[in-house]
């Protein structure tokens, strides 16, 4: 146990280890901070050459990790952010055969994607062994999907791989990083985005994690009008969903499509709910799908102004 | 200045005073917490009979009224709690011409019921008369109706009050309460709730704030419970929104309906779409009203379980 670990998260005070002690872990920006409380020691700590990846056992959630004092997901609340990513898009899109994944180390993207049946290839990029070694150990519910044989993964840098990718090779891409700060900080730019465009074949589609309206508003309002630079302004659609374990609860979603689906006129809605029921689906449902795409009007006013 | 001024809300420690000093109100339970930054000093403290009622001025989200380190209000995000509230029965059902506010001292939802001209009558009963007067001197965007000449403003208990109340006389009863401690606590009780529905006329509704499915699962998951017995199964529905100010951020409302309204069949979308635009909404849309009662499958399951 190093001096980290007496150390109060929330507070920042020396503590002295007992039964009763309360140990937080925080995740802020200058004026809003989310804590949640975990029962002392960290699981798992490495610094790797990009970040510190952390993994807490928490009361509320479960196993919960952590990069960079920024919280990745949690066992109990991980549902909502895969489901969300995944299968947005595909079950708008059933013939996605060729899937790319920027990030994702802990696994939960991959884990969602192969739930598709049809889904002949996935490709995982993720820039940090660490991330994927810690999910692997500890998180064996989220990383269940990492040693799958349809799964191609690279220990790499995503802006390279797309860069120097052929281009019209995906049906999807996912772009699951975290914020744009330390080593994703270029997954928010436009000469990445222009690569993943030309990646995809005609008719694909790409989904991005697009940080919370609130929390990094900045963020989320350049990304998606760099995106509407780059797919057409019609063919972006920002969706939310609840993700308590987030700052704020409030999370953004990004679906650019290349040629494929529109996210409500060409949603099948019963075979979203069979898909979502046979999988034993947590969050998402038929009726989910097509209300995150419902923006409450001060966010299309961000997204507009 | 009194010493608690000098302690940060989120460490506890003292801190000393200077221009960049970072100070923190903390809104928590035993394993969750929301920190929010304000500028240093209360706008507001007044120990009343009820609970110790504060107004802080934090950086993101403006004014902020909070009870007992329980966040009631910000001036930046209180819309989509009250839009939510109010704009949801009152649009479903527009012969409402006689409603009762329990709680609200805040002025919020009296400043919407009133944004629909056919009202004739507002009564608000709000057991803490500090809220009121902090609200009026400090938040006069939230408070700016609480002198209308259709509302009646009782200081009194909630509870008490629809006791004593004539049977049948409200179109819509809206209990816009704290979190169910202190003073509160008797307003998610089965007895509360049976005088609630034997006040509503015949087709009347109600709506309730029903706390967090994460932070307040107990409370959540009881009062549907609660108003189901009491209003048949298939008369209750569960709502949400976001509200980033709360813990989770995400928050719940229950609409009831005495022979009102379906909260989506009966939506009459054109309508609340004109209302939304005339009124300058910044939350509540006719999408965001539909989409609001689609709830994710683990929340589903909760309230079935």
């Amino acid at each position: 146990m190093d001096l980290g670990d007496l150390r109060d998260e929330a507070t920042q005070k020396l503590v002295t280890p007992k039964l009763t002690r309360s140990v937080w872990f925080t995740d802020r920006n200058e004026n809003i901070a989310l804590s949640i409380r975990h029962k002392g020691d960290r699981i798992f700590r490495e610094k790797s050459p990009f970040q510190t990846v952390e993994i807490f056992d928490t009361f509320e959630y479960g196993k919960m990790l952590t990069v960079d004092n920024m919280v990745m997901c949690s066992e109990k609340d991980e549902n909502a952010y895969h489901e969300m990513i995944i299968h947005v898009p595909m079950l708008l899109n059933p013939s996605i055969k060729n899937a790319l994944v920027i990030g994702g180390g802990d696994g939960g993207s991959v884990r969602e994607i192969l739930k598709h049946h049809d889904v002949e290839k996935v490709t995982m990029v993720e820039i940090d062994e660490v991330v994927v070694k810690a999910s692997q150990e500890f998180l064996p519910t989220l990383s269940s999907a990492l040693n799958h044989p349809k799964l191609e993964l690279h220990i790499d840098d995503g802006i390279k791989f797309v860069r120097e990718s052929p281009s019209e090779v995906y049906d999807l891409i996912v772009v699951d990083s975290s914020d744009p700060v330390g080593p994703s900080e270029g997954l928010f730019s436009v000469d990445f985005y222009k690569d993943v465009y030309r990646c995809l074949k005609p008719g694909g589609v790409m989904t991005a994690q697009s940080e919370s309206p609130r929390f990094n508003q900045r963020a989320f309002v350049d990304m998606n009008a760099c995106l509407k630079g780059i797919f057409g302004q019609e063919h972006v659609h920002c969706y939310l969903a609840f993700i308590p374990t987030y700052p704020t609860g409030m999370w953004s979603f990004t679906y650019a499509s290349k040629g494929g689906a529109h996210p409500s006129s060409d949603h099948d809605r019963s075979r979203a709910a069979e898909f979502a029921v046979n999988n034993n689906l947590q969050y998402y449902n038929a009726d989910i799908h097509q209300a995150a795409f419902c923006l409450p009007t001060f966010i299309k006013n961000m997204l507009n102004g």
